[in-house]
């Protein structure tokens, strides 16, 4: 499989063998699950256990699926029409204690994203976050307040065959995936 | 283990048995797994595959070490006396292709964190990223540029009894991890 990551060291293959589908099946994603990929993330750490992050999430053939979809860039609609459903993540900005600023919200909300998408992998549920979102219009759809920020939609399914994608989705699909060398990210000092 | 999730769905072991701990045994930690781990982190998706993150590590028994150590604030700093080594993140907070902000650097490097302590317990390594440190002087003392934002410091570390670490800390390792029920931070659409 192209898109197996070829890693120099002995990672997860929970990791290696995760990626950004756009090749998704038929197949629904029941609510149960989704509701475990959810618990998963909230075991993620966070500040002081704030746990700042809230989801959103539709399954396809509801109203709440095309509440979200409507919201996608256009790039990113043609290959989520098959998409299982939708989580919205959201993290909210002041602590829940004083009501101050939370420095971290967004930070550990992607922690919880983390955990979120590996969860989904091991039950071999495929996710895509994406930034491409118009998040003005989708935060008032979904009535995101002034003290919470959207932060990505990701999209999950089952997988289907690259080939079943129009082009430039399917070529993307096919494409391996690629990381700069640990020398570039990695410094001891 | 009093430490493991008790979840409502069934989520990865992985998962369950991983907590920010705070009692770290005398092994040390080779800088190949540091390496391991560091190349899991990079795994994680990023908008535009950006991989916005940046790492900086030391191991026990290094100046490096010692400089990180006095960063940490004062709560942070007895526990932490036995830890094989710290890991610095830092997000790069503008797009390498345009210089232009990238608005999803902190919430990327917080996914890439996630792999990261997910791989490290997968090898029986525990971290416990650490928002308490002293980031204006840790960010002088490692060079960080106003390119880039320091966003925590994760310790790392194998096991050893909670009963070796003294009070409060002691009490805190010895206490159950607890997290909000799903109905208070999933909603359906």
């Amino acid at each position: 499989m192209i898109k197996h990551a070829i890693t120099q060291s002995p990672v997860l293959d929970l990791i290696k063998e995760r990626w950004s589908a756009r090749s998704f099946s038929h197949k629904e994603v029941t609510k149960d699950a989704v509701h475990t990929i959810l618990e998963a993330a909230s075991w993620a750490p966070s500040a002081n256990n704030e746990q700042p992050w809230e989801f959103q999430y539709a399954l396809r053939g509801t109203p709440g699926f095309d509440t979200i979809w409507n919201c996608l860039m256009p790039g990113n609609q043609p290959w989520n029409k098959q998409a299982a459903g939708f989580i919205v993540t959201i993290a909210r900005k002041t602590l829940s204690a004083n009501g101050n600023p939370n420095a971290n919200a967004e930070h550990d909300t992607g922690i919880a994203t983390g955990f979120l998408v590996l969860q989904a992998s091991s039950m071999g549920i495929y996710t895509h976050p994406m930034g491409g979102v118009d998040k003005v219009k989708l935060s008032a759809e979904l009535n995101i307040t002034e003290d919470e920020k959207l932060l990505c939609v990701i999209s999950f399914g089952y997988l289907d065959v690259a080939e079943k994608l129009e082009e430039p989705f399917k070529g993307r699909e096919l494409t391996a995936r690629t990381r700069k060398p640990l020398v570039e990210f990695v410094k001891a000092v």
